[in-house]
């Protein structure tokens, strides 16, 4: 085990309801706040009006800003920026999905930034202060609701760039399963493959004596791989939904990556496809795990013999370990085609003319500084190239 | 699941050597501390020195106060509120274990009361302030280090009462394995039978559709069980520690509980024994779990098989039901004896003599206001001498 540094204060409210408190929750930290959301669907369903009247109720006076847009905009946090100052705002509260939340970060540590809050991003600053940022979560995936992470696009450039420091994690993130009801499938299928890649990435090490997070991050996914499927059959299920919007929080709140060294390539790789292609990142992640697998587990053919038997309930020792690792990859693979994902890069509309490009990008020789990406197995370009094409 | 809110502030710095960072880690919260601490092992270990040139080297001052002692005074914790108010003091760093955690989160909460702190206790009064707490840990097993609970015993009128507050969750704790190398065998042993009640008193329920929690729980004490043992052949074994020690923070910081109704009745039938007999918790709790578990199961059979099949690793469906959960429980049994810790109430020189007297006091009965105990299954005072007896 690494030495490691946990830290998740983020207090997670949880279950029927619980949108109603939000008032109530905020009214001991702020008396004013930016109310951030994204496009129209909170005011369809009524969530909108169910959290002003829990501020009025508490007396939290409000401004608001909405229109976040997926890929959230460098320009819509400056105006939010620009409003928090003018209005002495104390709090920024999110309703929405990582979108909504990774602007609200933005914001919040923008405020106490003299320069261009892109600069931060752009270079890596050492933030000193941040607003708190409270959270109505209405999509569980992104796992920004206990992350101190944000991603920002700058239309200006066309660069996407991500930022994370602990006092970005949110103080608050009320979290109600019935309000996951309306999401169309495909979305509720990328979610969970985004989830399910947020523990990979810590899953996949060659750290030895990581007893507990190991056990930690099999019994996590268990927990999403049987209950996933059951919103497939039907998006109201309100115990299903409690399992995978709880699961995608312990997936990304930090602890099931401590002490660990952990990866990443797959995100990186993902980034890429989301870039050139504005594909899904769940969607994305699930054509590329299974062939990065293929492509890297026999640098650690035990640990992928473990996730097989542990994970995806391969019986142990029934036959040979690479046979034992296939297996656990194919039925991988087997549950994303349950859940509806896709399975190939061309089923993403995405064919091999810009694979090189991409594999050079995502490694930085693109941009004439390699720097090889994961853990469990470094990459260089060359070896991204052969995992999109095992994917292709 | 039920509805929860899970709040786990406390900042875990993990690892060989960070006991050297706790000056750096407490400079940006306070100038001036109480140092906390129980007997001279810190001294004659070394980590007494180690703290306070950490201390010194990041320029935060500090005045101090030893002597706490297993089941903490309410005395010493008097003291430790008149030098905090006397010095100025900003923040309580306890050295040591679970009662020198204790001790301190009573001092935090005391300085902010203007009258007695026991009456926090006694009266379970709502506190609004307390100073934070930080800690650096040498004995794993209370989860004190990540808990905003505290037990305190008041010598005049001989009660021990326990307290909860989220504002007692300590701010930073420092865990390095190496500081536990020293402690005894039965002390370990007590420690690992501590830790895995936690985990048993969250995880026996009857709430449905808890698959995730049930998961991390089983993972939790799987992790446990095989590395205790390790750690009695060779109490120097730093990856087992690790193990270890995390686990007794994952065990207690309130994530394996969220959504569950919990059970508690081993924990409130062990107090008596403590109280009556001053046996160790630990010990206390490896005798009694198995005789409840023997009382309780044919509540909820399916439960005991789960925990016989996923924890004990008993092979599923060999036999019938009862067959199941007798084998999960003898091999429970079979590991504590593995760790030395006694199997009997007379293994710990309690016989039948006061088995009523406690039994009633700790459902109330004999204070005249009997409330049943447990979860699981509602145990009230008959309940109790019944299993005092099959554990005796």
């Amino acid at each position: 085990m690494l030495n490691f540094d946990l830290y998740m204060p983020a207090r997670i409210v949880f279950g029927r309801d619980t949108q109603h408190k939000i008032g109530e929750l905020i009214k001991p930290h702020a008396k004013k706040v930016l109310l951030h959301y994204g496009g129209g669907s909170i005011k369809r369903t009524g969530l909108y009006d169910q959290v002003v009247k829990s501020l009025k109720d508490n007396d939290v006076s409000f401004v608001e800003l909405g229109g976040v847009v997926p890929n959230p905009r460098l320009s819509l946090v400056h105006e939010g920026i620009a409003l928090c100052k003018q209005e002495g705002v104390e709090l920024i509260l999110a309703v929405g999905g990582g979108s909504t939340i990774d602007s609200a970060k933005a914001i919040a540590m923008g405020v106490y930034y003299d320069g261009d809050v892109w600069d931060i991003y752009d270079q890596g600053l050492d933030i000193k202060k941040a607003l708190p940022v409270a959270i109505v979560l209405t999509i569980p995936a992104a796992g920004s609701e206990s992350s101190g992470d944000t991603v920002i696009s700058n239309e200006e450039t066309g660069r996407k760039y991500g930022y994370g420091h602990p006092l970005l994690r949110p103080l608050i993130s009320v979290m109600n399963p019935e309000l996951f009801f309306t999401l169309p499938k495909n979305q509720i299928a990328n979610g969970v493959a985004d989830m399910m890649s947020h523990i990979f990435e810590r899953y996949f090490t060659n750290t030895a004596n990581v007893d507990l997070t190991d056990a930690l991050c099999e019994a996590t996914l268990r927990a999403i791989i049987a209950n996933a499927p059951r919103l497939m059959e039907n998006p109201k299920d309100y115990d299903a939904w409690a399992e995978i919007g709880f699961a995608g929080t312990v997936a990304h709140n930090g602890l099931l990556g401590m002490g660990r060294a952990q990866d990443w390539a797959c995100h990186g790789m993902e980034h890429e496809l989301s870039a050139a292609y504005d594909v899904a990142h769940g969607a994305g992640l699930a054509v590329l795990t299974p062939a990065w697998m293929k492509y890297v587990w026999q640098d650690n053919p035990d640990m992928f013999a473990q996730f097989a038997v542990n994970v995806m309930g391969v019986a142990k020792g029934l036959r040979n370990k690479e046979a034992l690792v296939r297996e656990g990859i194919a039925r991988l693979v087997s549950f994303y085609r349950v859940m509806g994902l896709p399975q190939t890069l061309s089923e993403l509309g995405i064919d091999e003319s810009r694979h090189e490009e991409m594999a050079r990008k995502c490694t930085g020789d693109y941009f004439g500084q390699e720097e090889k990406i994961g853990g469990l197995k470094k990459l260089g370009w060359q070896d991204v190239l052969k995992i999109y094409q095992i994917a292709k």
